[in-house]
């Protein structure tokens, strides 16, 4: 067994600092060991006391009996490294630390951590600042979390990671009051050495986990976060995170919690996005999502039945679920001739969608005819039940029904509980039929399994390894020309250009370029050109004689600088603007598209990929970059425009990927702005650019 | 009293088809009225039995020993409207007639609707199809609703109007179980006769209303609606409400339920808009933000301070009120100082925000402290507390903590409870904290807060009642020139243009105009001018003369037609395009403002706005559609572009808008597209456009 293997389930246990008083923090984990029946050695350590209840408690470490597989350190952040330096010389598989006043609170804290780390040597450390684990499959509780003080907590298949421990205590006592049950329950934290990757890579391996949740603060280390998720994807269980800070205060918020530097949301969007990660869009999706994910079922369409006995509530559910892009269509022939056959009430709506058999219809066979009638029709991927006020009084009614049907369709079934009713709700939850109590839930728990079964894992994780030769372009800020010959050796084709000096050279250059042209200054030290009169525009071969010394005196004059080169460059036009960039980020390099133009620019209309481990994008995922911008239909023949050579354009993006991709750390920065992409079969144009080499 | 008044407070109630048996739907209404101890005089009415409970029961309406205030029909479709005749004859003030068979069925049942209208004569009807209606204040339960099976309501200050009866169920649950009091519970239903509107006027006057929150379908009567919804708005009492049918799919379930007709989504965001009805964006937040508004505190900026023991909750809710565009700043020094003061843990953060107190600060005396310094902070708005795990355990030391500081202070306070504790939770609720289970929640009541604060009643419902002469324009679809010469007289500044049907009078008109003119061709029957080549941009005098030959060939070729009349026109230069439109719909006239251009199409990137009930939109009002506009930095100098010409766009929407209530039924339809709004000072020229007039 390995050491994460033997802290999620070890045979003995050591409590460092254990006290005797289980209303104490430092009294909880042997007082819960105890409660929810370890079957393992409990080793309490204190030197004061002799006993906790029926346990020997012992003076230290080294009096223990036997080497303990993993030790939980109660003591405080001043002592806590010499428990650790202890258990890793007596061969522990890991340590849980409690304390905080770590890297949490500031240098001298972090320094503390360090020194945490070096006392555990290869001994793993969960935490610091940690509120612990629990292994709810084999009523293993590593914790001190007062959530649990319940007498029992619902197992099933959900593991939960989660870099907060007050949250881990809230999911756990959410979770149990709404009977859904979870496999593993983890808190990292300051994760001073085992880190959130670390456990998603252990609950891919862990049987009696199927579905994992993640409560993220910051993602420390992205490439072993998306080994680990692609890993978890490949044993066939979907991930679901809620991340948090998304608006500046709740990242700011991260960081003093713990010590955290969280990265700009919209990277992490690309990246869960990327590695298959379903993202929670609000706290609650957090369980609702993997509540429907845990029962196994895949949603393979997008047509959901609502059985109904109340008109509002399914009305409630239908617009919810059409909001987001649900349909919910009426019953086809076949199967409201099946529904009218059952003899409901005489204002049933059996031929509509949300079928409402009425209150008359709350019989128990009825409902089974009808939910078998549901679950066999073509017409319907799913099946949404909800409980109305008549739940108050016969939780077992709907249940009953339920249970009886669900071995008979692999179709998802979820349930949407009107009034308030947790324990009908709970007891359907634990019959296999995830129920919710906001129709906006049961929305998101449809759309998790809609994505989980549409997802799948990259065949190639990045294409072609470059090694295109860049030794001769100097370090530094590269100017505009140079920059576009950087583009076009990596394959993205440039607007033609001539480098020039003087009047009668820019004049030869636009003849040569066969008509008409831009003329701009070449100062790698002016960034806004345009700004100082450094552009003109749709110039013809005469015109532009005279102007490059206009151009240089304006230049002079506004920006104290005299230009010396200038770039004589073909007009392009008649395509559509585009920006391709690229940023790097803490979470890796991203490669950004984005549309042109001023209004584009007011809707942010841009989209994010991240570079993969090795090589650049491939063809696909740069077809869907340009899909997902919102604009998309501008390159697609909107309004009768001509389309555009999106061809070209993803050979474009994945050339500039790949660019990226070979140059590593050596491209600090570069964006094609604008790349014009000209009608189909005109292929695209770089017609500005910059890059800056590392020096 | 008036009929309302005496259908919430009656001092008698006939319940006429009562069941003995409580256990049927027909059984309820009585067992309830006794159960919940109503003061007045019950006459159930059913021929077949003499008694129920201690009751007597009477064999028909006639033999009552008086009048009833209120009959409940609980007769089936066929027999309740014998029944609503009978009790209109005696003198009853309302029927509730809870059959339901009626216009949501179809035709048939739209027949006996109207029967039944006929059969009340003057008597007031709620329903049919309606779960009746609760009144809390005077404990008078006119209802079959199952939720009322409670022994206990919580009696408050929300008031609520719903057009589903499951969901008024659903609403009396949610609502007990989370400690929130109500006032009134009313299911209209069909609304065959007393609708959303009566009710809203009604809760406007009733003093133990001090919020109303509404389920809404669809709004009959948008005059009627409006007007109560100011009156309730000038009683101080804000609105909240929740429609359904966003999406087609609701729309349709909505059809099915209440016979309802659902008006486009974004139609009724305007009209909430307009008379300050707060839209609850999800079915919690139906209850989440009256809980807040029914404390009666006012949010007076965005600043909101968090008060946590559990690092993760506190970050969660940051980040929430975060991207809601909420500010949590740091505790100022003072603010800071009195907090140090308190000597809290070791490892608590008291000059950051979330304030954490962490496990060691769960103490009465210092949560008080901490409480009373951040209500007093000169930095904060408002307050929310977190409550950790502790509470599982204690659920008073928060709620007690709380309950002494808030009478010191008039901010509001909302509490965030992290684990599962409903019993907590309805605590803090009850001592005046409305109570949370998820951060997004407290967020949405906070916003709820701060909408209500900021929302005024409009001073001047609507301006300038014109009487512009248009008697000489023909009805019908007008054609280029006279849509716009309507346009101009109501003040609409055109671009200049001269009718022309040969080419030496274009010419002659192209030079009057001074320039560059458009050329485009004059034919009512043909909507899409340039897809047949019936417009020319940017030609010279000389240009024009020899275009109009070749554009009458061209479109006669392409569309059929030969154009007879042309129109030149100077061409516009250097604006930007917007569209300015008109569209009757069955809530209203609105007024339409976008911007042009194909990419904003995509985006769609407009504002509405409903005409008042006289006059057009006010020159604030319009403007606020401007700066509604995602694109409104393009007018307003993005960028290093001219700042534009606000005022005079200001000052078309409003002769836009007053034309549109002038001509009222007459103005079928009308739309500028494109008007150009130049830079400041030059004003706006309409473009080109398009009005039909009725015949």
């Amino acid at each position: 067994m390995d050491a994460i293997s033997r802290l999620l389930k070890p045979r003995s246990v050591a409590v460092i600092g254990a006290s005797g008083d289980p209303a104490k923090t430092a009294g909880r984990p042997v007082s819960y060991l105890v409660k929810h029946s370890f079957s393992g050695e409990i080793y309490p350590v204190n030197p004061k006391i002799d006993r906790i209840g029926d346990l020997r408690c012992y003076p230290d470490l080294a009096s223990l009996p036997a080497v303990p597989d993993v030790g939980i350190v109660l003591l405080g952040a001043e002592r806590a490294h010499l428990a650790v330096r202890d258990l890793a010389s007596r061969g522990a598989a890991a340590a849980i630390v409690l304390a905080s006043g770590y890297a949490e609170t500031g240098e001298e804290g972090a320094r503390r951590q360090k020194q945490l780390l070096e006392a555990a040597g290869s001994m793993r450390i969960l935490g610091p600042n940690t509120i612990g684990l629990v292994n709810l499959t084999d009523s293993i509780v590593l914790s001190a979390t007062g959530a649990l003080e319940m007498d029992h907590f619902p197992v099933g298949s959900i593991g939960v990671v989660s870099q907060s421990g007050g949250i881990l205590g809230s999911l756990l006592s959410r979770a149990a009051a709404r009977g859904i049950g979870l496999s593993k329950l983890v808190s990292t934290s300051n994760e001073a050495d085992l880190e959130l990757a670390d456990f998603i890579a252990a609950l891919a391996d862990d049987e009696a986990t199927r579905v994992i949740a993640l409560y993220v603060e910051t993602v420390r280390h992205p490439g072993k976060f998306r080994a680990a998720a692609l890993k978890a994807a490949r044993a066939g269980k979907p991930i679901v995170a809620f991340k948090i800070g998304r608006s500046e205060a709740g990242a700011q918020a991260a960081v003093s919690h713990t010590g955290a530097l969280a990265g700009a949301d919209r990277m992490y969007d690309a990246l869960f996005r990327q590695c298959g990660v379903i993202r929670a869009q609000t706290f609650g999706d957090l369980l609702d999502i993997p509540a429907a994910l845990a029962t196994g079922r895949q949603l393979r369409g997008n047509r959901v039945a609502i059985l109904t006995s109340t008109g509002g509530a399914g009305t409630l559910v239908s617009d919810s679920l059409g909001v987001s892009g649900f349909d919910t269509p009426a019953p086809d022939a076949r199967t409201a001739a099946a529904l009218r056959a059952l003899q409901t009430g005489d204002h049933a709506a059996l031929d509509r969608n949300p079928i409402d058999v009425t209150l008359a219809g709350l019989q128990p066979d009825l409902l089974r005819g009808a939910i078998q009638a549901l679950l066999a029709s073509p017409s319907y991927d799913a099946l949404t039940v909800i409980a109305g006020s008549s739940s108050l009084a016969m939780p077992e009614l709907m249940a009953g029904a339920i249970r009886d049907c669900l071995p008979l369709s692999d179709k998802p079934v979820v349930a949407y509980v009107s009034p308030h009713a947790p324990e009908a709700a709970a007891l359907l939850t634990q019959c296999g039929v995830p129920a919710f109590a906001a129709p906006e839930s049961c929305t998101a728990a449809l759309r998790g399994l809609l994505h989980a079964g549409q997802w799948r894992a990259p065949v190639e994780e990045g294409v072609g390894e470059g090694s295109v030769v860049v030794d001769d372009l100097p370090a530094g800020p590269l100017d505009e020309a140079q920059a576009k010959q950087l583009f076009a050796r990596f394959g993205v084709p440039c607007a033609r250009e001539v480098v020039v000096e003087t009047p009668g050279q820019a004049e030869r250059a636009a003849r040569e370029l066969g008509g008409r042209v831009v003329l701009k200054i070449l100062a790698g030290e002016i960034t806004h050109k345009s700004d100082v009169g450094g552009v003109a525009v749709d110039l013809t071969p005469e015109q532009v004689d005279a102007r490059v010394s206009a151009m240089a005196e304006e230049v002079e004059r506004k920006a104290r600088v005299r230009p010396r080169r200038f770039l004589v460059q073909e007009l392009v036009a008649g395509g559509t603007e585009l920006i391709l960039g690229m940023h790097c980020d803490p979470l890796g390099t991203a490669i950004l598209l984005g549309m042109g133009g001023v209004t584009a620019e007011l809707f942010k209309d841009t989209t994010l990929r991240l570079l993969p481990a090795r090589g650049g994008l491939s063809r696909e995922e740069a077809l869907s970059m340009a899909r997902e911008l919102r604009t998309w239909p501008l390159l697609d023949g909107f309004r009768g425009r001509p389309k555009a050579d999106v061809e070209a354009l993803v050979t474009a993006i994945v050339a500039f990927s790949r660019m990226a991709a070979q140059l590593g750390e050596r491209l600090v920065e570069a964006e094609i702005n604008p790349l014009f992409v000209l009608p189909q079969g005109q292929g695209v144009r770089a017609a500005d650019g910059v890059a800056v080499l590392a020096r």
